[in-house]
């Protein structure tokens, strides 16, 4: 009898233990949550616990009909530090980039290539005409709004909201690199980069799909991100989330094109082939472009929608960095560089974002120098070479090389040193405030020369001969 | 033998295996608290992790003894998404809202009836006065600061930490729609709502008492808010906390009236009847009052008082959105709609705030659209009609009805449609930017509209006839 | 047999129950970390659940060859809920305090000596020289950037990422407090002070090795700040954390100096002794000075570096608040205050910071206020006194005295009535914006007298000869 009831207290205890073991395992399965919702944490915050950057290539690709897109991982410490999200996208000949607005500031950089954009800004007038492909008389001629040429070297700024789309008329790949500024005030929603297409059926982007295959387990469960996975089957265009019907009454067409409209079937990506060519008619490029820019904006008023003048409409959207004439500094043996902040292009003041463009010669380094006010966010456009980055610490945080295509943050304060390579090393920095300013260590424009000798002899334990030394030894003005 | 050691292990092992599960209880009630914190995190940082909206009824409701107050649920994550607060007051005929200030700028909306509002701004000149209700000639007049006459269809700002009271002189209730924009970078607390009452005990409103027994079990133990269980005995107004004998001296007052405005034992709540009437003389409504505030802000000038002059003395606080001559866009079958903005009443720039009044006639439909640069939050005052709100994924987050007294907010970016049923539409949405710009995708000053015909073709896979279709279909303006 | 049975059960039974036990030890264990980080969480957002404040002494003390430094606890709710970080520096007689640039901007308050500083900042021309102590002819003179004489009563701005530097030339020690505004939006980085030095080895401040044995298990497990133990050894100079190699190549000099700027073995701390005395030539102070920065302004154009013109270089920079012929309020038997905002010193709308300045006499109390727009960090120069801070829910957060050399924080918006004891009472307060404002309860400028008496009888439930009394029971302005 005793081993009778031994047997039912076993069962029955082994029972238990098993709820009490399962109930465990759940207690347990949310601790990797909470780990990971505190990287998320830091993210919104921007924490910046960087104790190592890297030169980092993009994480994931998402190839489409006409063109791929790039896009370096979010997760990844020095751009969540930063509060930014970086994309690159290779748009092949005639290939036309979806419209599409997001929800924050934009600054393009156009690596390669040239091409179109159009940014449609409700309220300002349609004052360019596209010729119709086929030529036929019986076609009116569209009205639409101003166009602009973009070119190798130009910097592009889109406001947050703002959709626009870009077109490659150009006879190579039209290259573009891009920061989208989601820590800017301009975003009320959260750090999560939101892309709204207007078109096309972009899930493969916003998934992320093919890459997630790739990246490790800890990615994968990481709730850095929204999750997408249950979104999977209806990711789409933001009209693709309405029904026919109401869609019908608003645009005042029938549900057969509302249906259309909504491109359920899709399959072309966000950069699609043009099938019937965009012919707009525009100012030659160069000088004269802008002169109209500016004439433009002088002449035409916007209609008063919305209550507020849309200055918008006549501002200067882009501005060409790489041009030499335009190199603030300047050096026969070192290289140049020229800064693109609110006085060159005063729209920046709103995007809160600037730029800087560098072309080192070879074997150049450059002043040991820190942003003082902002992040800076290098893209190496092309050549190779190495970068130094140091913290508050004296902790060095990076300390290797740079090459082509390779992205990499220096955050607000940090001193860094860039070296060109036997290639020389040319690159954009997209930088988190307006008037982004650089405070260097060496040169005729430094810290060290702006203190007293007494005071770098005292500070350094070295003589005055020493001082005047560090004072003096290098004499151009940055780079 | 056996059988007694079994039996003791038994009882042994039971009560073993119970500490086990008590333990595992508390471990797993911890959870709970981990996954609400999740919330709390989302508030802080305002993450948007919509979903779904919902067109939202008050939450709570705290009687006093002239009137009501309902409040929003806090903990919506529609509200914290957008980081407001939303607070509906119902006063009844000679009832008075308290004096009080909030840690963050606020906008009213006057739903029904009318009334006065005072906003005391320390350092402003004290130029009207008050009729002593009983005449009594040896009562000097009282010299206060000016005082505002509000009536159906007003947006009133009211600055953060600037102390109002209402009083309804009218004859009907006086119903009140407000948003505190916690959000806002005016307030450097948290994003709880602070409401700092000078008078009274209003310890209702701020404990939530008596719909703590209607709520979930899961809101009870939320920590989104600060626990106010442990303060409920202690909650009064700001004078409350201090003792009777500083007050006394701070105001030059005997203890006996420093503990009378203590308020310690009043029970009439936050809107309290007015015995002795409020008679104050002020210009007549309409034009001439306006007339009179803006010459009033020519002439007057603030006491220098914090060493900077107080521009808030002589600047309007309040506009008339309903106003059918003040309309943005009308038309005669669709509607009208306003946009108040820093343009029209400058203090809004100083907020961060601005507005936006909508009425749509019976089974209107307006055009989709998105809110540019800021949030939406719409507080539908009369009438019904249907929304559909859609994402960055295209993932529809509303599709459903909307009426009378209800809220929903549209995030920033995420498109909508609003619809009006049988008995038309009218709402007031409240704008979490001074210059809130709104992107119509259908229309005469539309997204599409703006864009190259070829575009449209190739980005919907449609015909030159259909993309023509869809730029022209609608021709209104938004409504 | 039954009883092997047992026996074996028991054994298992026991061994499994251990199991179970050592599992929810571990889940436990991460209730902690848990709740920390619920901590760090309210860091980074600035959640204010403030339930008591504290007059704070300063929490770690670091020693240095010329003087010392103590920080305030930075893990404080009062001071992560303001999001500043609170120092002061005291610096022996030929002392220099090592030039360094911070994350944030800074606000200085000299409390007692007289001493010289110097910001350096890139573009700025060199118009000041310094005389060589040995007066050799054959040593040229050294030019630098403008410094500036600093005395008991200055506040000093010095704005994000600006080096300087701070030297005491006068006859007793110099003694500065100052706050450092990380919550600021200048500041990119977190909410960590990051102190970045361009010399010395000031391993110690940033580490707080010592007081690190004497603080609580709770604080020493805590995260709310980057973990340093394991940067013990490295940390250094900003220079430090570069190979010799690359720095003497930036700098144009050899690696033996190079290895010297690093630094590495200095022991001398963060305040240095200087040997070879500075002797800078230097209007003389008071007004001429004043009026030479001024007229300096005017004439100096800086070096158009970063393609915008740096107004910082014309900037004053400083100005004494303590002076009695700068008192905004003043009564002869109250005491005085005075505020220095942007009005006074402009550079302080770019930091966004301000402060005020108070002297009460023996026993006076003044008016019961809060601050609107800002939080006030309070230092006590000198005497004591009381305080009285209430929050919103009336909930009293402290009721104590105060004392010489402790730091407060009064949150925005919450009540305050300071009061001097018998040695009266004279504070700087660091105010979190450019134009903070005072909102008094009683006396001439206040929100009571500012409301109709009808209001206040109602509201309290007082008669209108005590709504009279509290009006006018208090006659001066503030103090």
């Amino acid at each position: 009898m005793a081993s009778s009831y031994l047997l039912c207290f076993t069962i029955c205890s082994l029972v238990l233990f098993n709820v009490c073991l399962a109930q465990l395992e759940q207690v347990s399965q949310m601790s990797p949550t909470t780990e990971q919702r505190r990287g998320q944490q830091q993210r919104w915050v921007s924490e910046c616990q960087i104790e190592r950057l890297n030169a980092a290539e993009p994480h994931r690709k998402i190839e489409s009909e006409a063109g791929n897109t790039e896009i370096w991982d979010e997760n990844d410490e020095q751009f969540q530090c930063a509060g930014v999200t970086a994309v690159r996208h290779t748009i092949e000949r005639k290939g036309l980039l979806l419209p599409a607005y997001a929800n924050a500031p934009r600054l393009l950089y156009v690596v390669q290539g040239r091409g179109i954009q159009g940014q449609a800004i409700p309220g300002c007038p349609e004052t360019f005409h596209s010729e119709s492909g086929s030529q036929r008389k019986d076609i009116p001629r569209d009205q639409h709004q101003k166009v602009r040429r973009i070119r190798e070297g130009d910097v592009v700024a889109v406001p947050t909201g703002v959709t626009d789309w870009i077109y490659n008329d150009g006879d190579s790949q039209l290259i573009l690199v891009q920061i989208v500024d989601v820590g800017n005030d301009a975003n009320q929603l959260d750090q999560n980069m939101r892309k709204f297409y207007l078109a096309g059926n972009p899930q493969q982007e916003l998934q992320g799909q093919r890459e997630l295959q790739g990246q490790s387990e800890r990615e994968r469960q990481s709730r850095h991100r929204r999750p997408r996975g249950s979104q999977q089957d209806n990711a789409g265009s933001v009209l693709s989330g309405f029904s026919e019907r109401i869609l019908a009454e608003a645009f005042n067409i029938d549900t057969n094109l509302a249906q259309k409209i909504q491109n359920r079937k899709d399959r072309r990506g966000i950069i699609v082939q043009v099938r019937e060519e965009l012919r707009v008619v525009m100012p030659e490029s160069g000088r004269e472009e802008e002169e109209h820019e500016r004439e433009q904006g002088r002449r035409l008023q916007p209609l008063p929608i919305n209550g507020i003048e849309e200055t918008f409409c006549s501002a200067r959207m882009k501005h060409n960095i790489a041009d030499p004439k335009h190199a603030d500094v300047y050096t026969t043996r070192g290289g140049r560089i020229s800064y693109l902040n609110a006085a060159d292009l005063p729209i920046l003041q709103h995007l809160q974002l600037s730029a800087e463009y560098g072309k080192l010669y070879r074997n150049r380094v450059e002043s040991p120098h820190y942003n003082q006010n902002s992040h800076s966010i290098v893209y190496i456009i092309r050549g190779d070479g190495r970068m130094q980055v140091v913290g508050d610490n004296g902790e060095s945080v990076y300390n290797g090389q740079v090459r082509e295509g390779q992205m990499i943050v220096v955050p607000q304060n940090y001193v860094v040193i860039k070296g060109a390579g036997e290639n020389g090393l040319e690159f954009i920095a997209f930088k988190t405030h307006d008037t982004a300013k650089i405070s260097s260590l060496a040169g005729r424009t430094s810290i060290l020369r702006a203190m007293p000798v007494e005071v770098l002899m005292n500070s350094y334990q070295i003589s005055r001969e020493d001082a005047r030394r560090l004072k003096e030894g290098r004499q151009d003005v940055t780079a």
